[in-house]
């Protein structure tokens, strides 16, 4: 399992308070949980030569991880074609947070993923398919103090499976675990992850994000995308 | 569009607090705003003979809504399996609150349909698909003062359709409007409507119920259930 | 109930056997049938200004049908930006064969929507969602006597009714007729109509085309896209 | 993984034909590949006390796969609550072929499960979804030369995913495999498998079975089913 963690890393080296909570970057504290489950863990920021994913680093990435906020629309196009590409050929895609609005999200989808928004609530989040790979030993319900509310209509498409839905106490609600499939990819989104705040520091949260890279990993990559003229067969 | 509304019926003639609320039982306040948007509607209860579904009652049918909650076990075999050939066949059914414990829901479902639940709490519902049918002229969200609990995880197969999820002030979220098929038959489970409060007073549970019948509108009835041995045709 | 049918209009223009099978355009022949349903019908083709898709027009639009084949790359990308934006705030869509690798089905549907082809093969439809609004009235099975032949897979996020699918002579079977939701819009993919076969001459398949304005049909049109910041509710 | 083969085991000892295709049973073969790929396996047939699927089998059971065909209705209801409750609780079911009519499965759906037939037809079965996990190692199309021929409508819920999809010679389509899940345990149907021909043989067949062993293997077994009174957690 070779798994990729993306930040854009802007946050993490502009405020000092986030840098606080994250002084290794999300991607570092990512990385981090993520090898100690035993994957062999890269990572990879806007800032570097090609956002870090060159296509080497790509051809060699079972399962991408996506965490962007404020700077979405400075990701290159280009690179967000590969990506698109390498997920419609199999590999793992899981975006975390405001990734919601990131490029390749918002592409993969087909909509517009708006949603409503509010700093701070507290939140709680129930695991409603227990029997999901990425619920594997995740507590029925558990809180994260603060967090950025993420209140519906959330505009995706019909997830194929809800695993986690979050209550915040503003009175909203969120469809907060959800999985997908386009091309040969496995996608999953997860909401929590606001940089103000120590979600991914929680051990459920960890235990989600490892158990999704495990569930996205493909079971091959696949050829180039074409739409082959064919043969009668019978 | 011919609806009949089907009622336990003994909540509001054994509780005065109950009968207070629906002096003329929920199956009549249903009836009478179903009325008001022109629909042909009969109602049906328990202590009838056949429980009043008689087959020329089902034959006239093309919604069936149905409440019920301590009595399910009471409801005779042989009416669900004439319920259940119905939606197999085309009839609409609207399940309300507790039927999701009614013989004929756990029938269709294939589930347990059991879920958490603790009297009372505020609950806050929230339109997750605004485009949807049974949404038409819904508000985006809308409180219920005070209602019973339902609380996730609710064992049901994943909707084909959420279209309502609840908050509730006590911590808890459900997926509270929910489509499926089965057969020819479409079915909505829509949450609210414990009897010791107002819920199907409520403007906008009293919309929702109207569109859930003209969604669940069969296009026909379908003949009897077969599995017939055919010739090529090629 | 207003539809738009939009042609690339480029086959029956350029090649005599076509011409003949469609001397109005294949735009011409679907407005023509849509009529008699009692819709308003305009029709919009590739080298109109803005390819007749001006705000004008959609903004006085429910339902867009879409055909093209092999002109998709000249369609502007502006263009294809306000039918999304439409789509994402209510307005249906029915995209028709070799449609589905229009820009705008692609983006709708975050895949690459390659499929396998061959011309050409004898095409049996069969209705396997016969309670499906789209299905109502069309015959349980039908023949295409001379079509392309589409073969999966077909690059398609799993749809969320499958409605129709297609068995060819040579072995090949289609997810023919398939519904997704994007945003408020509706979408319906249908398989046949290449230009070179009278398939829009066939009822069933003008029966489908109906069927599926009206089901695609929006309850109203939403306000712009936005991430709205709200306050807390509770 | 420890799983258990329950056949009816009817037509390989009363028919000399289909004893020589499968001279230990249906299930003798099945067991026989499935112990290749390192699973614990055991077989359970409806003629031993309890149809072998006593308690202590069902409790060290983590997939049941399940062929019957014209003994349906001599299957005891109490040991299809059992299986069903396992269900509930997380036990992987693989439903073969005729098992479509099985009371389990028919439990399961909440559907008639009914489709039409004919014998024999040349088949072809196509993988619509190669990314699953069910498909991994999978042909993307293979023959099965002589079988039984199914044909939809295939009365079923809209399945969550359909992995496989058939081709008839006699023009007829089928969805082949099919995931759903109920409570906490997956469930896959798959088509192939009449017990005149030599289907299980087949090395994809055999493949696909296996495959599906691990992709329905729970997570972990449930407690018993309830529907808990809670506390406010708010």
């Amino acid at each position: 399992m070779r798994v990729t963690v993306w930040n854009e890393y802007r946050h993490e080296v502009t405020k000092e308070h986030v840098a606080k909570i994250y002084p290794d970057g999300i991607h570092g504290l990512i990385a981090s949980f993520l090898r100690k489950r035993g994957f062999e863990v890269k990572t990879a920021t806007l800032l570097e030569p090609e956002h870090g994913l060159t296509d080497e680093v790509l051809d060699n990435t079972d399962v991408l991880i996506w965490w962007g906020h404020c700077r979405h629309k400075d990701v290159r196009d280009d690179i967000v074609d590969k990506v698109y590409e390498r997920v419609m050929r199999g590999m793992g895609l899981i975006v975390l947070h405001s990734g919601h609005y990131s490029k390749i999200f918002k592409r993969l989808m087909g909509t517009s993923c708006s949603l409503k928004w509010h700093i701070s609530e507290k939140e709680r989040i129930w695991t409603v398919a227990p029997n999901h790979p990425i619920a594997k030993g995740v507590d029925e319900t558990f809180v994260l103090p603060e967090e950025e509310m993420y209140g519906e209509r959330f505009d995706i498409p019909e997830p194929e499976e809800v695993v986690f839905m979050s209550w915040f106490s503003g009175g909203y609600v969120f469809r907060s675990g959800c999985t997908f499939k386009r091309g040969l990819g496995k996608i999953f989104y997860f909401r929590p992850g606001h940089e103000e705040f120590a979600s991914f520091h929680n051990e459920n949260v960890q235990k989600i994000i490892g158990n999704a890279c495990e569930w996205a990993c493909p079971n091959k990559i696949g050829g180039p995308l074409s739409a082959p003229c064919v043969a009668p067969l019978e």
